[in-house]
């Protein structure tokens, strides 16, 4: 009988996240705070974040366990399934020698890889004794999944939802209020921030950026409360390792073992959940895995940013990260992919592209679309907006294999469902979706607002 | 570690479907023709359904080999895990020898278990030749596996939905339209029948029966098309025992083995999917479990309802069931479980309920949902509205343990998610829910259009 779905029995699931920063020849440059531009204190970081998080966030340990609590919730989903796209290799009429698999992802209950990160955050913030958390969300992956392990671990949540998401994806505040979670709409009348931002566009359909700012404005008024973040940071992506590593154990399983592993891109943590454990072996010299990050065309920071300091919100109250940024006023285009519309990219993986150890291309947004759409008429699953960028890269891998006439191995992450987004399916399919590509003087205007600190 | 999910290797899953006809005592009463009421001939049901279904419907063989292209892609998302719900336990502090199991069909690429009979039907209908069904769906879960179902297996799909359901989730119609389906609100102004309702009454929000007679009407007129069926009939049911025979195996796994088995129940498919494999272990006296099927208030057929011939539609265009049925002109309240909006049950589960051989029970609306919210904020996922029926039964059978000082192994069947239902959440959420309560003498007036043919 053929085998379909790989997954790993509960006793062979990892127990511990892989740090990447253990193995970088380079390492990423210190974060800087924001008023004296010098390194910033794990005191100022205390006040923002959990504690714990803050020490995962400047470890430099290979290997840190995975609590047995955050195992459990995990096990609720996890393993994963690994599945060869048998029947989009089909309908592409690939040769033999290429094929392509999927890890699945979107099979947690909030629907993405979100709760990975979600649920151990909220597990060491319960076990520091907080009780109030605030976050932001874009297409409301991070939300709904921070939503979800709050209340699991009987915390109060506040959601800032970028306005955008917020109207075209109705059902995820629904998911987050059935969690427990409150849910306003960014930018908001509930901070300081909000009301500047509505006072100078009261149409402004918001950014990761700004709904940032509105939450962190909120820690910073509520000594109790505190933040936390769905991507970027070092941190989030050290828990989205779960993903690589168990990944890499699928694949030896079926013993095979990728050539190309292929992550959509917001702000690197499903990217870098992904494919480091790969870069663990390449970085060894044990394998040679080639790691392709996948970003939209409206929202281009790897393939066209700069490499520089960058506030993470858009009113500058984060510390300054080395990210490679298109600036932090930078306003991408209402695509429905909400998750991959952040103006800069993690200080790790911000090296790791300056070194080269990975690729990156910029996909449109209706390219991403017909391959979501393709994919839901062979291998069943509807995709996540973001997700659906993976695929056509994925695609695209296939296609260059093909014309080489070389064989290749291709794994992508399928970071999420499209049961919230099915609004851009409608779109895409009554031909209303557009492409947005900026300039080359759009891009330069909005890095210049860039001090040269790097 | 401890065990949280049970899943079977691909290796290891069924090959055959169980037909419980094989083992009733009393074999299920013929259908008859709607005209002669005489037993319905091949040649008719022929005319009506794919030759293969027809001859599943009349089998008394009691193993079905599962066509190879069908276990292909069943092998996207089965074998569906079950898991211990140990989160939902600990929040209702039960003792130790009372367990709750949930097999999770909410896993498949539309989110519930009607693919497993979707993907059965489809193949039969390719192998046949045929290019053109129809079909009609409540909620919607089984419009958008058939849909999902006809797309990998190259059918045109045209899907009646009862438009309360149609109004209260519109994602559902994106759904079937990305899987290449068209869909029509029911009453539509497409059929004779519909155009009828509408003339009767233009705000008719629509049955299940209503969407039938659309639907068959349509096959009636056209002689390459054929009309298919998401439940109450014997090859839906039979489709569905794959449910159970992973569940007995996977109880196996651990070493256990269920006291009670619940299941929601529409027309019976889900209900027997989980129940029948378990029952067949009963009938042959080598296990005793209670089974139980959790039908809403508001449409009591099993708990209130009348043995006797009725059709399966309310236009009285199907042949005559023997069902327990409220009348085929029943006209349920707009609850958010739309799958158990039906006015009858199938001929096979008739006759069992009819011989004792399972129990029902009636479950309100308010309390459902109840139940659904604190399994969301328990084991992280979002039921159904039909699947909350299920656990609020489940959290009944752990509660009467309870007070009794049992000890009691209960499985329910998780039959599909809730992304797509979050407006019923939201109206739970804020107090707008309500129940419906039937009188006695609303239902002698339902029933007594039924001729006595039995």
């Amino acid at each position: 009988m053929k085998t379909k779905k790989i997954v790993l029995p509960d006793s062979e699931l990892p127990r511990q996240w892989y740090n990447i920063v253990a193995d970088m020849p380079n390492k990423p440059l210190p974060l800087l705070h924001p008023g004296t531009k010098q390194p910033v204190t794990k005191e100022l970081m205390n006040r923002i974040f959990v504690e714990e998080l803050v020490n995962q966030e400047m470890s430099t340990e290979r290997w840190i366990d995975i609590p047995e609590p955050v195992q459990d919730v995990y096990k609720i989903w996890r393993c994963t399934p690994m599945a060869r796209a048998t029947q989009l290799e089909k309908a592409l009429d690939l040769p033999a020698g290429i094929k392509i698999y999927f890890k699945n992802e979107s099979v947690s209950p909030a629907g993405s890889h979100k709760p990975n990160s979600a649920v151990a955050q909220a597990y060491y913030a319960s076990k520091q004794g907080l009780h109030r958390m605030t976050t932001e969300t874009g297409g409301g992956q991070w939300g709904s999944a921070m939503a979800m392990a709050a209340e699991m671990f009987g915390l109060d949540l506040r959601v800032y939802m970028v306005k955008v998401s917020f109207n075209q994806k109705p059902y995820r505040k629904m998911m987050m209020n059935t969690w427990g979670a409150d849910v306003f709409a960014s930018p908001s009348d509930t901070t300081e921030v909000g009301r500047a931002m509505l006072a100078a566009n009261p149409d402004d359909g918001g950014t990761l950026g700004g709904a940032i700012s509105e939450a962190v404005e909120l820690v910073m008024k509520n000594e109790d409360a505190r933040y936390c973040l769905g991507s970027v940071l070092n941190h989030v992506i050290l828990h989205q390792t779960i993903i690589g590593e168990e990944a890499m154990r699928q694949m030896e399983m079926v013993g095979d073992y990728p050539d190309v592993v292929i992550g959509c891109f917001g702000g690197g943590s499903n990217f870098g959940g992904i494919a480091f454990p790969f870069l663990r072996e390449n970085l060894a010299g044990r394998r040679k895995t080639r790691l392709i990050a996948a970003e939209p065309t409206c929202c281009p920071k790897l393939t066209r940013g700069e490499f520089q300091y960058d506030h993470g919100d858009s009113a500058g109250l984060t510390p300054l990260i080395p990210m490679f940024t298109l600036g932090h006023a930078f306003h991408p285009a209402d695509i429905h992919a909400g998750g991959l519309r952040y103006h800069g990219a993690g200080s790790t993986v911000s090296q790791l592209l300056k070194d080269g150890l990975f690729e990156a291309v910029d996909i449109e947004q209706v390219e991403s679309l017909a391959a979501g759409v393709l994919f839901a008429k062979t291998e069943g699953i509807i995709p996540a907006p973001e997700s659906t960028h993976a695929i056509y890269a994925a695609i695209c891998e296939a296609r260059a294999a093909q014309e080489a006439g070389e064989s290749r191995t291709i794994v992508f992450n399928l970071s999420g469902h499209g049961m919230i987004d099915l609004y851009a399916y409608e779109q895409y399919l009554s031909g209303a979706l557009k492409n947005y590509v900026l300039t080359d003087a759009e891009i330069a205007k909005t890095v210049s607002v860039l001090e040269k600190l790097i």
